[in-house]
């Protein structure tokens, strides 16, 4: 077990261990990254950075890994690596399971953590609107584990409809549902609409890939409720292009291993996947504070919990109205900025200076259908096509976190992007074991049923 | 269910059906693929090859995987995207379960066929020596999911080793061993060696990674034993450069979770990494035909099965010794030209010419310790250190397969060299869902136990 002493005598000997302040960081998302960047190398502060992944997860690209456009460590880069050259941060892979903030502790599987500053900022995660049974059926998109799942389950669904005989069995492995019309379920169904048509159309030879059907379905009236209505019009019409059905105004009331139900409609599906809601992250609950109705914690306009100034809430978990008619989104530049204005903040209390209220500078949202096919939109602006495709590309390059990811992301996209090809068509089972505990026992024999 | 007539129906209408031949290739590695490649376009030839995995597997390779150097799909590449051109081979993603030599039929889980000529070519698993059971604690590296896995333990064992604050528990999880001192074993040994020394040095705070204790284990009297004697001793000190103890006459008699031991030295290890033993295929054995000790299949000089002039058995899974004191070890060239030497003398018998016995053209061996450090044997031919390790790395690139991925690895490889780093230092949980049936239940209360 790690004491907090223990903790605080290590890494500040050569800083004045009576003046120096311990800041811990729970979760290294857009949002505690950027707050750890911004407090690295200063004298006088001690950061620790906890997080139950090792990796820092590059999300808005999460989507290419489970559509095999990109390896996982494309996008993922360990925490500590990043963090490396500032000495007075030390990175720990543990799960924060408590906190107490009276005592100022955080707790977590294996230690316990002592703060000055406590930044909270451990996102949210896919919600099914209390029907979490449904997650086997249709697994959500979050993390690198859930994206190599769905890239599994699409990808051997392409595999079993080859082997198969039987039409209807072939017509069921051949639907691919996405539920949600938000942007990732738009990029999902781009994506799948555009690997069938392109990337394995000549692969294979009992099916015709093309002949997928990819349904995106939506509960509301349209797909992409937050950009402007003339966009997701635009992008509907890409996704058709795409061979994608668009289902608005549909909602759906059961989902099982064979498909689903959207009220008395049945859809019969081997693969659904899951982009229809997000729920914050089971810690924020520990605060005992209101949340909002998804769980989120609202912040005061200098990001901090009300009534502890000393605890900073960022990112996706945070709820923050002040001065605007609706809560800010939960996107990576609203997770960036605040991460860099909380650790600014903690330089000014330090320094005996007033925190600063947050102001957010909107940068606009983006959204990709596929090769060449975006759209952007910017207070009153708006783009689509080429266009806003090259901005879409440029902008994630840029955003990318480390020159080496950016260069081979970038390369990539442009090998895909003549090729038409895929460079991680990669099936992964879960079980890595040969000599595993209960061998084969359930080989079909020759003449059961497929898949 | 498929029937064979389904098969052979499906493809070959432009072909003239009576006169087709079948030909099954059983396993997409290096024999497998290039019989099926060497057999591609060729008329009145039909090819199914039938694999388990999707992906042909880069295996000389895997270990970089394992040390988190590669990301798997840089070495992995479809099958069917690699045979994809030649309109005559079909690609099913099945695993085969029976073979009935009298009824010319392959049985996998979802699928039968009858063949005309069968090519078996499912390569070998490691092997336990009777003890299956240590698997669990000592992960061996056939597959791209063991090499994850290995992956994941190498990686998390340092990062619970940086919370950890007990001595004990720390010496136990940064020591490393490695069960059998061939090119695999030594190739993980250098790697581990490498990645504490240089990758991991700076990324850690509570924790010298430099010190980790890496220990090569060897049953015979040295290591590389297939190599001459001088460069196993070369390769013997490159080895302890880097830190790794070897140490050979040594025979592992117990394996557990915290350790193995030797005899009665007893090694508290949290990662043991098992390179020790191969056995051919569980498949072989429905051959009902005598096995070398591995399990390997005797071949005639042709590459057949005795008897069975119509199957064909290649790669790691054949032994043949043929006016050899030794068999052929089981090496990629050895597979890669019986591969081709059966799609040969498959289309010399469809021409109505005999068979010719294989010739198998020794291009030598290689193994690499690490940055600029590997040896080299052809026949007389000696070679060590810089020289030695770049013929390695040419040769590697030259015969990874596509061009995308050959690029891709050289960048890797050459972006490593000058930094070195490692690309893909990802830790990847088995678990992908968030709501599963049994939640948490395990958290561990702070002020419980480390790892």
């Amino acid at each position: 077990m790690i004491s907090e002493a223990g903790f605080s005598s290590k890494c500040c000997h050569d800083q004045g261990q009576g003046l120096s302040k311990h800041v811990v960081v729970v979760g290294g998302g857009f949002a505690g990254l950027n707050a750890a960047k911004g407090l690295g190398g200063k004298p006088n502060i001690l950061v620790t950075v906890i997080d139950r992944c090792n990796h820092h997860l590059f999300q808005p690209l999460l989507y290419q890994v489970a559509m095999a456009a990109l390896s996982p460590a494309e996008i993922a880069v360990p925490i500590r690596h990043i963090l490396a050259r500032y000495r007075n941060i030390t990175v720990l892979q543990d799960e924060v399971c408590d906190l107490d903030l009276a005592g100022h502790r955080v707790m977590a599987r294996n230690c316990s953590l002592v703060y000055d500053y406590l930044i909270l900022a451990c996102g949210v995660r896919h919600s099914y609107f209390g029907h979490e049974e449904w997650e086997e059926a249709a697994p959500g998109l979050k993390t690198i584990e859930q994206a190599t799942e769905i890239r599994r389950r699409v990808l051997t669904a392409f595999e079993a409809a080859e082997r198969s005989r039987d039409p209807e069995q072939v017509r069921k492995l051949l639907t691919f549902v996405i539920v949600g019309g938000g942007p990732t379920g738009v990029e999902l169904a781009g994506a799948i609409g555009e690997m069938s048509r392109f990337t394995l159309a000549r692969d294979f030879r009992n099916i015709n890939p093309k002949l997928a059907r990819i349904i995106l379905i939506e509960a509301g009236p349209r797909i992409l409720s937050t950009f402007a209505e003339v966009l997701a019009v635009k992008a509907t019409r890409d996704l058709e292009n795409l061979g994608v059905q668009v289902w608005t105004s549909s909602k759906v009331s059961r989902v099982d291993n064979n498909g689903c139900d959207l009220g008395t409609t049945r859809v019969e599906a081997a693969t659904i996947l899951w982009a229809a809601g997000v729920q914050a992250a089971e810690l924020g609950r520990k605060l005992a504070v209101p949340t909002d109705p998804l769980g989120r914690i609202p912040v005061e306009p200098c990001l901090n919990l009300k009534g502890h100034p000393e605890v900073f809430v960022a990112g996706d978990l945070a709820h923050f109205t002040h001065g605007r008619a609706k809560p800010l989104p939960g996107l990576a530049p609203v997770a960036l900025q605040q991460g860099r204005w909380i650790a600014r903040n903690i330089l000014r209390k330090n320094a005996g200076e007033k925190p600063l209220p947050f102001h957010y500078l909107d940068k606009g949202q983006l959204a990709t259908i596929g090769r060449g096919r975006a759209i952007i939109q910017l207070g009153r602006l708006r783009g689509s096509g080429l266009f806003a495709w090259l901005i879409w590309l440029s902008t994630h390059i840029y955003y990318l976190v480390g020159f080496k990811n950016r260069l081979f992301v970038t390369m990539q996209w442009a090998w895909s992007f003549f090729s038409f090809n895929r460079g991680a068509r990669l099936i992964v089972n879960k079980e890595w074991r040969f000599y595993r505990p209960t061998p084969a026992a359930d080989i079909r024999q020759p003449g059961g049923k497929g898949l």
